[in-house]
This record gives structure tokens, C-alpha cells and sequence, in this order.
């Protein structure tokens, strides 16, 4: 048998074709050349099915773009620079209250507020399009609204909540989830990099992003819980007992970054054995494959009604996240891990007719909602997967 | 073949035993003796795995007991009289906030709030409990408690909803949801019932209710669709093309009770064929069997990720519909879906081992979440069916 060494040219090639027609999928069908920003809800064709906006994806779309055009020649377009422009004038125009500094989760296609979040989630993709495109306009603008975007977000999860607009509660203490210490991590990765003023800046939010994450590892290092008590201790009931293997991956590979940046061995160590190799045995469905999308750690049923099911983005991060680990380590396991995803991936998620990949499958593998972009599906982690995956192959391949 | 008329009294004989056990199931295994209320989170053999009680379940519980105390000898008990009562002292002391009127949503086993939403059904069960308490008992107290809240949530959804606590979004205007006119006419049938003076007071919301619930009638007819706009259009995108075949069908026997208490013929005819026959026929998964949670009109996929989920409650109103427009019909294609939904829920849900019935199974029929009872799923849906059907066929069977 071929060994998964032996197929790397060919994951290149794959992934390298893939991007190019994951990205002709975005560039024809979701440009709204009159309001500015990106149509998301697309039909299996391309075909919008829905006008509304969502604001999640309006941010990780230019963050995606300005990306691209920062990294690949061939992206660094007029056409790409022009979209990423107006969805970022979209996103300072419409999508964040200038007000309160929320922005809000939907908008309508002319940019009218439709409904939003008592969460953190459209501020943190508000904050990596700003950074991103700070990079490739070179206009200090965008720079310093990403900058203020952050502080506003640390006081939120740091100091004080209330402008969230969360009722405070007897019954529902303050707990740690694996989603906020995550995003963090991602964030001041990409605000920070090349610039060690604000890496200094940050050394502590850091710092205390990785503390939060580690929170996470419960029973002896044994199982990643997604949600958790402040002080780090298994909270009780079906919210305390759940995984998300895919989150637990995308926070390996954040970490694992991390630690390779700052030479740090032993968080590196966590961050490929706990992190990313204990969630991908535990999430890989044996009999049908396939990441699962919840699990119960005591083996009780999830009360999430997709817990089952096989999404497009935990696979997205285990092409990165075991690439990545194979990389930093050498270890063979890891390639072996990416080729399980790989080939289960290239298998059922991507769509040759139509191009994009399907984002939904039920446990058996077939497709159940055929729509290419949704409510949470955008011009994202298909795309990031694939830039960041053939870097990481090219460099891999050069014995770099 | 046997016709499905000669299967009456097996029916009958099959859904009194299951009555019994379902109700052996939540006495055995949901009442917190220390704290007063239902523990909810109970595994397929009634073992709890979280102490969270969900409130919307509180409250149909002590429904549940008193409507059985009330229309059973078996079930006129003091010890289901003494849960029910402890059960409406909980909702009182803990569930109902006596500032503002507001009901949580999730509460702590001592009755500490968790959670509250933005809507209303909360307290459309708080109120549905003590409408009923207030008969079980003869106590008034229960009584002006219902209709105090009733007058609340009138005021809510007819005059200002300003403290369900919603932000007011230029780009979301108010709509009509199906669930709002729906709920309204069950409150109504069963606060008012036997009280000509109360029918009285509320027969102008009951009007409402009824056009309200009508709106919903797209497309000459055809559909009901789960939101419209508040003149009755159709909306665009996703949520406007959204059909929940379960709440047509469960707003069917509603408004067919409605049709028949005030002798109205033409709303009967609209009760039984527009929102019963057509939405059963459509909603009706033709390879595997069983209705399907979600459907898009036009034939896209939905949004909601359990859409071609098979779930206990639209089985359960589907048994009461039929039936009902059966007995207000005598046309046998209603007796043909009841037998229909009868086989495929007896040999899916049903668990003959433990007890009370699964909630959730894939589009094949399999169980996907073994619990019996959970955040959505109570003491209701599944006892509340088997009465209503083991009433309505009793009376069939004796020609009445």
C-alpha cells in the first residue's frame, strides 16, 4: 500500500486545485456590488436562496480575502483588494453599532440591523477583517479600529460583561468555555505577528488565553470538556460533560502555534497529544468515519440533535491541525491522521460539479442540507484549510 | 387486510396500557421529593443525568397530573393530586419572577434561575397549569393566578412587548409565528372551558387567535407556512419558506376543537383539510415513513439541521388530529393516517423496556438520543395523546 508519505505531492495538488475552485465559487456568486459585503446564503449552484447577511461571515470573508491576497500571488488582485474594501466599509458601516461598539450577528442586505448576539463572536471576525486588512491596504485606519476592537473585547471578557447584555442570574455562575480562550489565541496570533510592540502589548492577554485553554484538560489530561468552571473543574450535568472534538483540534493547532512561536516544548507536547491526538480518536466515527459533531464524555447521549452529524468545519481543522503536528513532530501517526481526513473528506464534502463542498452530513456520510454557504458557513474554513495546508505541503516537501 | 376500522379496539387496548406505563415512568422517576417540582433530564431507564429543570416542562407536568386526576378515576389520587400541587408551588416560588410577571426558562433543582428567554411560553405553561390546578383543587387562588397571567401575556403580544426584553431592530420587523395564535387558542379552550362568564371576557382574543392561526394559509391554500408577515404575506428568504408540518398539524386539532365547541363549519373544513390532511400528506417522509421536522416550501434545504429528524411530538398531534378529524368526519382516509402514524410510532418510539417513549430518531427511524426526557421533552406530549386518543376512540366505539 502506498503509505501517506508516499501521497503528499498528490495532497498538494488536490488542495492546490481545490482552493482555486472553492475561491471561483465566492468570487462569482456572493459579491453584492450594490450594498457591499457578501451574499452567504448560496444554493448548491451558487444560487441565492436568502438575502440576509451574516455577520460572522462577513468578517472571516474579508479576513479570507485580504488573506489571500497577502499570501498568493495570484490573489494579489485589484479584484480581490476592491471586494475585501467595501466588505470592510460594509462592516464599519452597518455591522458594528457605533454607539455601544457591539456589532450585530445578522443584517439585512442593505445593512439594517436584524438581530445580534449577547456573545463576543461577530466582534472577534469584525477584529481579524480589520487586522488583515490593515496588512494589505497598508492604511494604519484599519489597524487601530482592529486594535481598539481587541481592548474592547478583553474589558468585555475580562473586566466587565454587562454591556453584553447577559442577564446575570443566581443559578448560572460565571464558567470557562473552550470557544472564548480559543478565539483569543487566533486573535492576537494574527493582530500581533510581525509587530513585537504589540506583542508586548499583549504578553499577559496571551498568557492567560493559553491558561484558559488548558482549563479545558480534565480527567488526568485524558478528555478536552468544552465547558468548564472559572477555577478549571469539571462542572456538572450534560453542559459539563461535553465535547466538541472539533473545537478541541482547531485549539490544538492554535496552540501548537503558539508554542512553536515561543519555543515552548511542553505546551506544544499538550497541544499535539491532548489537544489534537486524544480528540481525534475519541471524535473519529469507527464504524462510518467522520468526525462527530458532539459527545457526551460519559457516553450519554448529547442532547445536541446533531451531535452525529459531520460537519464541514471539524474536518477543516483536523487537515490543519494534524498537518500541523506532523510538521512540528515528525511523528507518522499524524500523517496518518490526515490522510483518514483527507480521504474522507475529498470523498463526501467536496462537490466536483458545482465546486465549494457540502457543510452537512448525517452520520453515514450522505449529504442532508446541500446549500454551499448558510447561516455559519462561509467564505472561511474551507478556504483557510486549504491556504494554510499547502503552505505547510510545500514547505513540508522542500524538507524545510 | 384488516381495514383500520377493525383495528379500533386494538388501538385502544394498546394506547390505554401505554398510557399507564408512560405515567409509571414519571412517577417513578421525576419527582424531587426535597425541593417540590420535576427533574426532566431522565435516561432511557429514568436514571437522572442532569438536575437542571426546564420550565416550559414544569409546568406541563402539573398540567399533565391534574388534567389526568381530573378525567381518570385511576389517576384521582392523592398522591398525584400532592405532586401536582408541589408542582405548582415550585412554579410559583421559583419559576415565576413576582417582579416583573416574566417566567424562567431553566431553573436550578432549588428553583435558582438559569436561564430566561424572550418569548412567552414559559408562561403559557405556568398559566396552562394553573388553569387546571385550579380544578384540581377548587382552589381560586390557582384560578385568578391563571388568568392574571393570561391578562399579562394578552397585554405582551396584543399592546406592548417591550418587557419580553427584545431589542427593537429596524431591519426585523414584527411577524406572525404560527406558535403565538396556536398556543392562544389552547390557553383560551382550556381556561374557558365549562366558564361561560371567562369565554365571555375572551372572546375577542379568541377571534384574534383563530385569524391569527388562519394567516398562515399560503399559496391559495395549499401550505401553511410557519411564519408570515403581520398582514398575513408570505416573507422572503429561508425563514419565510419554513413549513413545521408537527405544528400545522397540532394547530389542525385546535382549531378544529374551536370549529366544533362553537358550532363553525367552515372553519372545520379549513381545520381538517388545510391544516391536517395537506400538511400530514407533504410533511410525510415517503421512502422512510414518519413527518419530518422541518420542510422548505419551495423544495431547498432547510436551514435547521434536524429537519428530516423524526421526533416524538408532531407523531403524537398527529395521532390527536386524525383522530379527531375522524370522529368530527367519519371520513376513513383520516382513519388511514391515524393507523398509519399509529404503526410506525408503536414500533419506533414506544420502548417496551424501560418505558415512556424516545424523543429524537434519524431519518431512517433510528434512535439517535436514547433519553426519555430532556430540555424540550416532558411529561406531555406523549400522555396528553394517549388520553385525548383513548377518550375519543372509547367514545367511537360506543357510536356516540
Amino acid at each position: 500500500a502506498t503509505t501517506a508519505k508516499a501521497r503528499l505531492p498528490e495532497f498538494l495538488e488536490m488542495m492546490e486545485r481545490e482552493l482555486d475552485r472553492v475561491m471561483d465559487f465566492w468570487l462569482k456568486n456572493s459579491h453584492d456590488t450594490i450594498n457591499g459585503g457578501f451574499y452567504v446564503c448560496l444554493g448548491r449552484d451558487g444560487k441565492r436562496y436568502d438575502d440576509l447577511k451574516y455577520c460572522w461571515l462577513q468578517g472571516r470573508q474579508v479576513w479570507m480575502y485580504c488573506k489571500l491576497y497577502n499570501n498568493l500571488p495570484k490573489y494579489h488582485t485589484p479584484e480581490i483588494l476592491q471586494a475585501a474594501k467595501k466588505g470592510g466599509q460594509f462592516l464599519m458601516n452597518y455591522v458594528k453599532n457605533p454607539t455601544t461598539g457591539k456589532c450585530y450577528f445578522t443584517v439585512t442586505k442593505e445593512g439594517k440591523a436584524v438581530k445580534v448576539q449577547r456573545t463576543i463572536f461577530s466582534e472577534c471576525f469584525y477584529m481579524l477583517a480589520m487586522s488583515e486588512l490593515a496588512r494589505a491596504t497598508n492604511d494604519d485606519v484599519y489597524k487601530q479600529e482592529a486594535i481598539k476592537m481587541l481592548d474592547q473585547l478583553q474589558h468585555w471578557v475580562c473586566v466587565d460583561d454587562t454591556a453584553l447584555g447577559r442577564p446575570q442570574l443566581l443559578g448560572a455562575p460565571r464558567v470557562n468555555s473552550l470557544a472564548r480562550g480559543m478565539i483569543f489565541l487566533n486573535l492576537l496570533d494574527e493582530l500581533t505577528a510581525g509587530d513585537p510592540a504589540l506583542q508586548e502589548k499583549y504578553a499577559s492577554l496571551e498568557k492567560w488565553s493559553i491558561e484558559q485553554s488548558l482549563q479545558h484538560m480534565q480527567r488526568e489530561g485524558t478528555v478536552i470538556l468544552e465547558t468548564v468552571s472559572t477555577e478549571g473543574k469539571e462542572l456538572p450535568g450534560s453542559a459539563g460533560r461535553l465535547m466538541n472534538p472539533g473545537h478541541a483540534i482547531e485549539t490544538g493547532w492554535f496552540l501548537l502555534q503558539c508554542g512553536t512561536k515561543h519555543e515552548l516544548a511542553e505546551l506544544k507536547k499538550l497541544a499535539v497529544d491532548n489537544f489534537i491526538a486524544r480528540p481525534f480518536q475519541t471524535g473519529w466515527d469507527q464504524e462510518h468515519g467522520g468526525l462527530y459533531s458532539f459527545l457526551d464524555v460519559d457516553g450519554l447521549s448529547p442532547t445536541q440533535l446533531e451531535w452525529n452529524m459531520k460537519l464541514w468545519w471539524p474536518h477543516c481543522e483536523a487537515l490543519i491541525a494534524t498537518l500541523m503536528a506532523y510538521r512540528e513532530t515528525k511523528e507518522e501517526r499524524f500523517l496518518d491522521m490526515f490522510e483518514k481526513v483527507f480521504d474522507y473528506t475529498f470523498s463526501r464534502f467536496v462537490d466536483l460539479e458545482h465546486g465549494e463542498w457540502f457543510g452537512y452530513l448525517n452520520q453515514e456520510g450522505k449529504v442532508t442540507q446541500d446549500f454551499k454557504g448558510g447561516p455559519f458557513k462561509g467564505c472561511f474554513h474551507v478556504p483557510r484549510c486549504l491556504l494554510l495546508c499547502t503552505q505547510m505541503l510545500q514547505k513540508i516537501l522542500k524538507g524545510e
